[in-house]
């Protein structure tokens, strides 16, 4: 039994450590709109001192977290007999990220950061020269420091589990591994019927003129009538790389580029942010300021994503709800056009070079090869001298295409240059989620409803009760399992390919 | 003699303040941006959260300077001997923040924090309401905790010297006393004379249609070419108060607004707002991250903005030169005129009610009046209550017009709910320095001749030498003497008036 004195200790070191994180919370909105602001605003000079500012307020967040005065109030906190929900889901996940973060020495830290760094200028100039070479040995010390960072981090089975870990919090290699090889076995049969089925489409009318302004203009309507994306918490800036961060549930930015002759990559782009921008939008305000108001994983949140960009925006009933206005919106484009060929148009499946040009069938391709290249670099299987002829290899398996230049193959992404290993998966891990999110979601009649008219109020709602809401509170897998019954496989995704893949290519 | 280890003691010290300086003038960047997001850019249902992320960093940012960590630091750095010139001038600057800032209980300044937010909103209300009584007794308690910040800071003379010195360090309230009734004295006739000599110019010129981008343009072309202000650091937009606010001296921000039918507003108020970001851009890059990094005073940063605002933007060097570009970017506006009619239309004398629309001859009889309001109300010789028929007799007085309602009188400024007591003078301070610099960098024959043709590299550069490159290692005095040979005064401001206008209102 607990004495009531030490009840109040662990309550007022609970309120004393939450004040902590939300100053550490306001911290990471302050760095994060320091990077926004570096990529959409900044005027080019400053780059230099905004590095030295960014790097300055890293360190002070990072100092705060992992301080002495941090541990004793989380150790006392954890003290509590009967703390509430959100209390317990706030200490196990604090104690979680503070163990991650006081388990590496900080001159390791600091080594890793410097690594990661030169790997990354070393990236750009290799692709740019299109000369792996270049890169290898910075690649090899980022590979070399990974796995002592694994050591350093501790794994039960596999220390591409301790990689894993941090962008799929519980995760498993194995399980990846069996998730993988059941998706390649499904999908690589159908991408081979498509390609032998050949493709009368004209695609012309992708590439159609299509102004920035009206592309955008069309875009956010979208996002805001059909994904709820509203002005009112959220704006939408131009940047060479998309993305979506955030500073607050209701301080949502998107970013997108345009092409005025090739416009799937705004539309689409905006929507697949505007899928990432909803799910923090949803997050509960009682999480506000915590380290608990994010999204579950990286996988849950390309989840969202990839389900307002593919599932709902390149389905059949969106571009019947949508075709007039985008007649409207880009008459050049929709000239001699109906619903059905844009339909058609924007699904195009073809076996390619570059991973974010890839199509529903053939981009988790794309993500298994690299996942194998990096269980084989960090297992020592492959060296880093030979892998440019591995990924080439791979390619021409599963694609039937080879990179004519290591810049459109091996070095074509920067995440492995910035140290990003154990990332990709969680690329297809959404993919597959967001499928087996939609269809358990369409289990309810509203749902379904909504689908067929594009109307998708009650999906997000249902989004919002079953993911959104949790933040963080959940894991992955807990949150699956709640909302779909049943552990993430590749089942749902396997059998929305072959439908919509056999009814587009006509396949018998 | 100090002994080599306590030397070493003592630039271990300074090295090691100089970091805690540096992160917190990282999260001073932080909040600079915060703030600039919000009024240029943000979402409008961030603004909850923003606020309590605002009070957070500058929370975090006053308890890291306030530390004892901070003061042991600053007691060993200054026990070094010979600590070179900007060590000295940090050790100086630091030691007078950190006095005033810890002379304050913690209590006291969140009592006054409360005090101020809440006078603020009450000011709104009353301002839009036009009801005086309701801002009083929030004014009157902003008043009372403004005297107890006068007590706990200290002061040698007058307690509104206290004030003065946050805003204008060194300054003191006799001296602006003298210099204030010099300059009554010595412009009212001229107001006068210009009044009564009547004024047969037309203004219509001044509402012509100017579409706002097209303003847009023709302000920054100038600010880049005329005024050195250009894109690689710097950026203009748009807000409902225009402001400049910097977060290094390569990342400069301003603000203007349009108005489409009244086109000196964006005009000169972007080269105003120009005038202040070109004197942060000048700082020496050796002050970066700072408290040095800023500029000496809101006098001093005044002399800057009313620089280029007034003595050269409505100079008719200026309008010969920009004359023709004026024309292609204006057509409707420059039609059957030239370059003296828009000289003359832009220096339009006129006693009127509002300080921010007030002319180079009226603008510091708005400013005599606030500071004889502020010292009354201090010394008790004026209460709250009586303080609008106050304000209204002063304006009838000095500008011979009188307020129709208090909402365009006494309730037309935003400082005093804001607890901004003691900032008024530095306008007209700075009004007049701006002169007294002018006049001393023109006895160089290059800024002389440059100011003929209205190219202002010249200038610029002795700005830079003179002024800029010293942030805050000057005091105010000690800048002005330099500069100017002669501590400030009305003098050459007094002088400029009756040329320039003796001249246009063609006066006896």
């Amino acid at each position: 039994m607990t004495s009531p004195a030490s009840l109040t200790d662990a309550s007022t070191a609970f309120a004393e450590l939450k004040r902590r994180l939300n100053l550490i919370s306001d911290l990471g909105a302050a760095q994060g709109l320091m990077s926004w602001d570096q990529e959409t605003q900044m005027p080019p000079d400053a780059a230099r001192v905004r590095g030295l500012q960014m790097a300055g307020l890293a360190g002070l967040s990072h100092q705060l977290f992992t301080a002495d005065e941090t541990r004793a109030l989380l150790e006392a906190a954890e003290r509590e007999d009967a703390p509430g929900e959100v209390e317990a889901d706030l200490l196990r996940v604090v104690r979680r990220d503070f163990d991650k973060a006081t388990r590496l020495p900080t001159a390791f830290v600091e080594e890793m950061s410097r690594a990661r760094n030169e790997a990354h200028h070393a990236w750009i100039k290799a692709r740019t020269d299109n000369d792996f070479a270049h890169f290898a040995p910075y690649l090899q010390r980022v590979l070399d420091l990974t796995r002592q960072y694994a050591e350093l981090s501790g794994y039960a089975e596999h220390p591409y589990d301790a990689l894993l870990d941090d962008y799929e919090p519980g995760m498993k290699t194995a399980q990846v591994r069996r998730i993988f090889a059941d998706l390649r076995e499904r999908t690589l049969p159908l991408l081979r019927a498509i390609v032998a089925a050949g493709d009368a489409t004209d695609y012309g009318v992708l590439s159609r003129p299509f102004p920035a302004s009206a592309q955008r203009d069309f875009a956010l309507k979208v996002a805001g009538e059909a994904f709820g994306l509203r002005p009112a918490f959220s704006r939408l800036d131009e940047s060479a790389h998309p993305f979506q961060t955030n500073f607050s549930a209701d301080d949502l930015r998107i970013t997108t580029r345009f092409d005025e002759h090739y416009f799937p990559m705004s539309l689409f782009g905006t929507w697949h942010e505007a899928g990432h921008a909803m799910y923090e939008h949803g997050v509960s305000r009682e999480l506000e300021r915590t380290p608990l108001s994010r999204g579950a994983s990286l996988g849950v949140h390309e989840s969202q994503s990839r389900m307002f960009e593919n599932l709902l925006g390149r389905s059949r009933a969106f571009w019947q709800r949508y075709f007039e206005e985008f007649a409207q919106a880009a008459p050049d484009v929709a000239a001699g056009q109906d619903a059905e060929n844009l339909y058609r148009a924007v699904n195009r499946v073809q076996p390619s070079l570059i991973r974010v040009e890839a199509d529903e069938v053939t981009y988790n391709f794309h993500i298994m090869l690299r996942f194998e290249l990096e269980l084989a670099l960090l297992e020592g299987t492959l060296s880093v001298e030979e892998l440019p002829s591995a990924w080439n290899a791979r390619m021409q398996e599963y694609l039937g295409v080879t990179p004519p230049n290591d810049a459109e193959g091996v070095l074509q992404d920067i995440h492995w240059s910035s140290g990003l290993i154990g990332y990709f998966p969680t690329y297809s891990l959404g993919n597959l989620l967001s499928v087996q999110l939609l269809e358990a979601a369409r289990r309810e009649p509203q749902v379904a409803g909504g689908l067929e008219r594009a109307d998708y109020t009650p999906l997000r709602e249902w989004l919002r009760q079953q993911v959104h809401q949790y933040g963080r509170r959940r894991t992955p897998d807990q949150l699956v399992q709640a909302a779909t019954g049943a552990p993430l496989s590749a089942d749902a995704y396997v059998k929305y390919l072959h439908e919509k893949y056999a009814d587009i290519y006509q396949l018998g």
